[in-house]
């Protein structure tokens, strides 16, 4: 069996049993040094509790071919990019992140003046939400890679909440951030070489190319009393089937809730509610909690929060309903990175 | 200019510089939640005080055809490999392991089998060390690679020294854990295809495929009062020169005295010394600290330890001196990993 042949999922699977494979007694003897595991494999990042409180760790990788390509994006861009999706990994987790360690694999025909870009992109993401670059590991490599591993921290220590995929419970009202879609709109213009209205291709563009990873919204969200999330990376229904798989629920989607905004709605008409439900890549944050929880939220932030369905009981499944309150026929599930036909939507 | 016109270091030092770029504000900002960075880029690992003491985090990558070969080398050990490097990063800044981040980058024809070969000999490095799988990423890459993000935490937090390469100080002596040169010879033997008695073969292949990660000898090293360390990935003379230009000191260092084992002996005879002064991969501890201490530490350790030198003032630079006191005649630089014909050891 190779992996092309084998679903992400069931790889993971795989690894993630390997990996578990005697760690009980490594996790005993972490006690010893004050450290508890709180959650492993399985959500936006890891989660242990030190001894002044929660911590919190994500990794995420840009290949080249696979996740972009340096035809269709400037090296700032990459470099914000490949920051900003780590920093939305610990926003899922209502952390603040801390400390980065960038990992670039290098062909030698990379210009040196493109590195020096891609790098400033990734301080400039990591320090607009106080992220800092702390170390890391440059290698040669015959395809272009970045890894950024990031930890951070709950804003008040101990105290704090930390987010996670596993706490959305039946009666919570499904919510989202911002708009949806348009980061896939962005891809579709640059691959199928679309001509846009200038102010139409540039927001597309830059939804795509610099992501806004949601720190601050995510800790006002958790000071609000939100708990469980998770960001939008793979597209608002397959994320959704994750936060659901992960709590143990089923949901209700309301299709035609979806925000969308008019540079979408432009670009792309009756497509736009497509992208904005499988696209991915938005980064928006896709959350639940009780419904007095959210009207709260919308009160106290700047950011739209828009709600979208209602957490239901496990035995219904994900379910994605129209405008007339039909099912709507769904592909089977989402991305994935080895099949054929899936390897990167960037 | 290319990232192959350009020394590592140079390279690094542009990307130090513009990771750095703006950090201050961030950096500041981080003391609100009570974290410091007391050691950033330029070490073996990076350091930050948090609210309960320090926290160290490394990181490393293995890329196919660059580092390691699938023809000669067997998943499980691959996989061993890539953690136990990282587990050397924590141990040079004497902590233990706690928590890893593992990213995959996966040909579509890498056989699963395999895969979950080179997962169990990351857990059982792991394992081995007291440090857990906890998260990660797996990406569809056209090369193969392993990124391992490692953190963790000294022994008895806030009250554990770290070490670090930047402590060295004239007058110190210089000594190593165990012997040197025989991951090289291993590697050596394999692409020359030298053809030697079994019990030499294995354990030469070991050497350079199952390198042994100093994490017990770094803890009982900074227990003893030894301050300054590196692991000696890059070779003797190199990361010696490394920990000197950290530590702002020169060095001399005995030749003669550097510790061989009879295995490389019997492979390499004269050969053997060159081996274990520039081969690098021995993932052996290279440490300097006052006579006393390191009298303390061969006194109380049962690991082997062994003096090679002395540390000395700035000015007279790293001097390798052979059996009679004659200077010898030194590679200029030590492995590039970007100039023609570095690109890799394994």
């Amino acid at each position: 069996m190779l992996v092309r042949d084998t679903s992400e999922f069931a790889l993971i699977a795989m690894m993630t049993k390997a990996f578990e494979s005697g760690s009980a007694a490594a996790l005993r003897n972490q006690k010893r040094l004050g450290y508890r595991l709180r959650q492993g494999i399985g959500d936006d990042a890891s989660v242990w509790d030190g001894p002044a409180g929660p911590m919190v760790a994500a990794t995420d990788t840009m290949v080249e071919g696979v996740h972009f390509k340096l035809e269709s994006t400037t090296w700032a861009d990459l470099g914000w990019k490949a920051m900003a999706v780590n920093l939305s990994d610990v926003a899922a987790m209502g952390c603040e992140p801390l400390y980065s360690l960038v990992t670039v694999g290098l062909r030698g025909d990379v210009p040196t003046a493109g590195l020096e870009q891609a790098c400033l992109g990734m301080a400039d993401a990591g320090r607009s939400y106080g992220c800092v670059v702390v170390g890391g590991d440059t290698v040669s490599s015959p395809v272009l890679f970045i890894t950024i591993a990031v930890a951070g921290a709950p804003p008040e220590g101990a105290d704090s909440p930390v987010l996670s995929r596993s706490a959305a419970e039946a009666g919570d009202v499904i919510a989202v951030t911002g708009n949806l879609g348009c980061s896939a709109g962005g891809l579709e213009m640059k691959s199928a070489g679309l001509r846009l209205p200038a102010d139409v291709s540039a927001h597309l563009s830059d939804a795509h190319d610099r992501p806004i990873p949601r720190v601050r919204e995510s800790i006002e969200l958790a000071r609000c009393g939100v708990r469980a999330a998770i960001d939008v990376s793979d597209g608002l229904i397959d994320d959704l089937r994750k936060l659901c798989e992960a709590s143990g629920v089923g949901a209700v989607l309301h299709a035609e809730r979806v925000p969308t905004d008019h540079y979408l709605q432009a670009a792309y008409r009756a497509d736009a509610l497509e992208l904005a439900l499988s696209g991915g890549e938005d980064y928006e944050l896709l959350f639940t909690a009780p419904e007095e929880v959210v009207r709260r939220a919308r009160r106290e932030m700047d950011t739209p929060i828009t709600v979208v369905g209602e957490v239901a009981d496990r035995a219904g499944g994900v379910n994605v309903l129209d405008g007339a309150g039909r099912p709507m026929k769904l592909p089977s599930g989402g991305w994935d990175h080895f099949l054929p036909g899936g390897g990167g939507k960037g």
